[in-house]
C-alpha cells in the first residue's frame, strides 16, 4: 500500500526536475510521511539529490536524516556545510543524531559536535556500543522529583515544550538522579491534583543497565509487554530510555540475524542491494568452511571407491541418505535456535528435548525409509538396494535429529551464538555419517547386489 | 535473569506442597510477576495444578489464563466449573477472553459465554480470524465525543475505572461510532480545558481494516513507528485497537514462521516441547517431498552410471558440486526471503537484484571453485579431475544465486507465500543441476581421467 505512494510520488517528483519545477518536486517530496518521503528520497539518482536537498529546511532534513538507513544519512550528511548540519543534529533526537554522527568519518563528526549546541545530550550517547541499551537508548526524557504535586507535574508538562520520545510515562528521580519510581500519565492525570508524585508513583519499576546486550533488552520487554524501558548507570542514575519504537527494530534484526545465520549468512546487515564486493566478501569465508567439510565427505565416500567402482548404482542414492539427514536437521535446528532466541528452552529442558528428537528421528527414519526402500526396489529390482537405503535413513534421521538438537544448545552453553555455524557443524555431520552409514552397510551387502 | 527466580520459585512450591503447606506455595507462586507465574504453573505436573487452581482468586486466575499458551489456558479452563470460568474471562480483556473461548471444546464455550455478563464485548471477537486486525484487536478503549472540553475528557478519564489498553491515545468518534480523530493523552493534558476535543485531535488518523493480514498490520506499524492501531469495520466505524504489545508478539510470530518454512517446517506453532506425534505429522509430509526431488537428483546421477563405474572417484565429489551450490542457494533465498517479508524489496527492484545476485553467484563460484580444483588436484593428482569440479561449481553457483532470487520472487508474485516451499523447490534444483553439471563435464573429460 504505502510503496505505490512512493512509486506515483517519485514519477511525480522525477517530471517536476525535467521540468525544472523545483518548488512542485519539493512539494511532492514533503507531503509524504517523513518514513515514505526518505524512501523517496533515497530512491532518487544523486544528481536529484543534491538539487533537492538545499531546498529542504531544517526540520525536513533532520526528520530526513533520522529515517533513511544509517549510510544513507551519512551520506546525505556530507552532502551538507558544517554549520547547516550541526543545526540540523541539534534538531534531531540525540540517539538518532549520535547515530548519524557514528557513520561520519570521525573528523567531520568532531567538527560538528563542536558546533552544535545540544551536545551535551549526544555526547554520553557517542560512548555507547550500537546493540547495546546505552546505544538504543534516547537521552530525550521526561523526569518529575518525587515531592512535587500532580498539578505541579501538569503544569510542568505544559511548559516543556520539548517532546518526548515517551510521552506516557514520567520517570521520577531523586536529586541525585536515581531512579526512584514510574508515573504513568494517565494515573496523573486522574489523581488529586494536590497529592504527591511519591504517593501516586509505582516504586517497583523496572530498569537495565546502560551496557546489556539489545536482545537481552528485547526479551524483557516482550516478555513484560513494556512500552517503554528506562536505562541505568551503575549507580543506579537515570541515562535514557528505550522505546517500543526501537524495540521493534531490534526485534526485527535479530530475527534478520537468526534467519540469515541458519543460512550462513553471517552478518545481518547484509541486504539484498548491498553491493557485489560486500556480499563476496561476507558469504565467501562460509562458503569455504562448507566446502572443507564436504571435501571430508569426500573422503568418507573415497574410502569406499572399490565397492562403488563395483555397484555404480550406489553413487546414485548415497545422496538421498546425506540430503534427507541434512533436511531432518535442518527442521530440528530451526526448532531448537528458535526457543533458545525466544527464551523458551532452559537447560532443564535439554535431555526431554534431546529424547524426544531421537524419538522423532526414528520414527520419521522408519516412515522415509520404508518409502524409499520400496520406490528403489520398485525402480531397481534389487531389494538389498532398498533395504540398505532403508536402513541408513533410520541411522541417519535419528543422528541428525540429535546433533540438531545437541550443537545449538552446547554452543549456547559455551556462551556462543547458538545460530552461528550449527548449519555448518551440523550439516557436516549428516553428510559424512549418511554417506559412511549408506556405503559401509553397502560393503556388507555387496555380494547380493552386484 | 527471569528463568531463574521462575526455577527458584518452583523448587519452593514443590517443597510446600510436598510438606501440605498449600497457602505457602499459593503465596510464593503469587509474589511472580504474572508472566512469571504462568511459567512456574505451566511447569508443574497435573496434580499439583489441580491442588493450586481452585486456591487461587478471579484475578490470580484471570491473569494466569491470559500469560498461559492458548492449548495450556484451555487446559486450564476446563478444570474450572462454568459460572466461575464465565467470571473469570469477565475479569479478562476481550480479546484474551475470546481466545481462551475459541480453543475451548464448542458447548463448553457456547455454555459459559451463557453465564458471562460482559458476552457482548466477547462475542464481536470471536467471528474475526485470528490472525487479522479484527482477531488481534481489543474492544477494551476509550473513546471521546468531538465536542465535549480537555476539562470534561479529562473528568470521564477519571471517572472510568475500568482499565484501558490504550492509556496514552484516545479516539475520537462522532455519533455513529465513526472514527474522526485521536487525541495523544499529553496533549489531552496540557490543553487549555476550556477547548472543544474537535480543537485538539489530530484528524489524520491512520486505521486498518478488521480483516487485514496481522502481517500488514505490523509493517504499518513498524514503519509509521505507531504504539497503537485503530481498527475500523467498511464503514471507518471504530471497532476496537491493536496496541505495540500484541504487535510484538505478531513480529516475533511472522520471524519464526519465516525461519520455520526455510527449513521446511510449515507450522510456526510447532515448537521445542510439541509431542512427538504432531511433530512427525507436521514435519513427515516435507521430508517426502524433499525425498521425490532427491530421487529425481538421483535419476540424473544414474544416467552417469557407466562413467562412474570407469571413474569410481566422480561419486566421491559430485556431492561438493551439489552441497555449495545448495549453500549458495540458501544464502540468497535467506537475504531475498528477508527483504521480502520486511517489505523491503519491490518488483522495480527485480531486474538489477537478479543481474547482482548472478555476478556474486559468478565471482563465488570462480573463488571457490578455483580452490576445489587446487584442492582436488593436490589430493588425487589429476588435473581433470580438478577442473571439471572446478567448471561445475561456477556453473551451479550462478543457477544458484538467479534461482534462489528468482523462486521466492515468483512465488510472492502469484500471491503465495515467498518462503514457503523455496527451499525445496531451489534445493531441487541445484542438486539435479550440480550433479549433471559435474558428471556431464566428467563424461567430456573421461578419456582424461581414467
Amino acid at each position: 500500500m504505502e510503496p505505490s505512494i512512493v512509486d506515483a510520488t517519485l514519477d511525480e517528483i522525477r517530471k517536476a526536475l525535467e521540468a525544472n519545477h523545483i518548488e512542485d518536486a519539493i512539494a511532492a517530496l514533503t507531503d509524504l510521511h517523513p518514513v515514505d518521503r526518505a524512501e523517496a528520497f533515497a530512491d532518487l539518482d544523486d544528481q536529484d539529490k543534491a538539487v533537492i536537498l538545499p531546498q529542504l529546511d531544517i526540520n525536513d532534513t533532520a526528520d530526513l536524516l533520522e529515517e533513511l538507513d544509517d549510510e544513507e544519512a551519512a551520506d546525505v550528511a556530507e552532502m551538507l556545510s558544517t554549520p547547516f548540519l550541526a543545526d540540523i543534529l541539534d534538531a534531531m533526537e540525540p540517539d538518532e543524531a549520535a547515530d548519524v554522527l557514528g557513520d561520519l568519518p570521525p573528523k567531520l563528526a568532531a567538527d560538528v559536535l563542536v558546533e552544535m549546541e545540544e551536545s551535551e545530550d549526544v555526547i554520553p550517547l557517542l560512548v555507547f556500543h550500537d546493540e547495546t541499551a546505552g546505544g538504543l537508548m534516547t537521552t530525550h526524557l521526561l523526569t518529575l522529583m518525587p515531592d512535587i504535586t500532580a498539578a505541579e507535574a501538569i503544569e510542568y508538562l505544559r511548559q516543556t515544550t520539548h517532546g518526548s520520545d515517551t510521552p506516557y510515562y514520567l520517570y521520577v528521580v531523586d536529586q541525585t538522579t536515581r531512579l526512584i519510581g514510574v508515573v504513568g500519565l494517565r494515573d496523573l492525570v486522574i489523581a488529586d491534583p494536590n497529592r504527591k508524585i511519591s504517593a501516586i508513583m509505582d516504586t517497583d519499576v523496572t530498569s537495565v543497565k546502560t551496557d546489556l546486550d539489545q536482545e537481552d533488552v528485547a526479551r524483557l520487554m516482550v516478555r513484560y509487554d513494556l512500552a517503554a524501558m528506562p536505562v541505568v548507570d551503575d549507580d543506579n542514575r537515570l541515562r535514557g530510555v528505550i522505546t517500543y519504537d526501537d524495540l521493534m527494530d531490534v526485534i526485527e534484526d535479530e530475527a534478520t540475524e537468526d534467519i540469515y545465520r541458519l543460512a550462513n549468512v553471517p552478518d545481518h546487515d547484509l541486504a539484498f542491494d548491498s553491493s557485489v564486493g560486500l556480499s563476496i566478501r561476507r558469504r565467501l569465508p562460509w562458503l569455504y568452511l562448507s566446502g572443507i567439510t564436504a571435501l571430508f565427505a569426500s573422503w568418507v565416500i573415497s574410502q569406499f571407491e572399490t565397492i562403488i567402482a563395483q555397484v555404480a548404482l550406489l553413487a546414485a542414492f548415497q545422496s538421498v541418505v546425506a540430503g534427507l539427514g541434512g533436511n531432518t536437521a535442518t527442521q530440528t535446528l530451526a526448532i531448537i535456535v528458535r526457543a533458545i532466541a525466544l527464551n523458551e528452552i532452559e537447560p532443564r529442558d535439554a535431555w526431554r528435548t534431546l529424547t524426544k528428537e531421537a524419538a522423532v528421528g526414528l520414527l520419521q527414519g522408519l516412515f522415509v525409509g520404508a518409502a524409499a526402500a520400496i520406490g528403489v526396489y520398485l525402480w531397481t529390482g534389487n531389494q538389498f538396494l532398498g533395504l540398505v537405503l532403508g536402513l541408513a535413513l533410520v541411522g541417519n534421521m535419528i543422528v541428525a535429529t540429535v546433533i540438531g538438537t545437541l550443537v545449538p544448545l552446547i554452543l549456547r552453553r559455551l556462551g556462543s551464538d547458538p545460530a552461528l555455524a550449527s548449519t555448518v557443524l551440523v550439516t557436516a555431520v549428516t553428510d559424512s555419517v549418511g554417506f559412511a552409514l549408506f556405503l559401509g552397510l553397502a560393503s556388507f551387502f555387496v555380494k547380493y547386489m552386484r
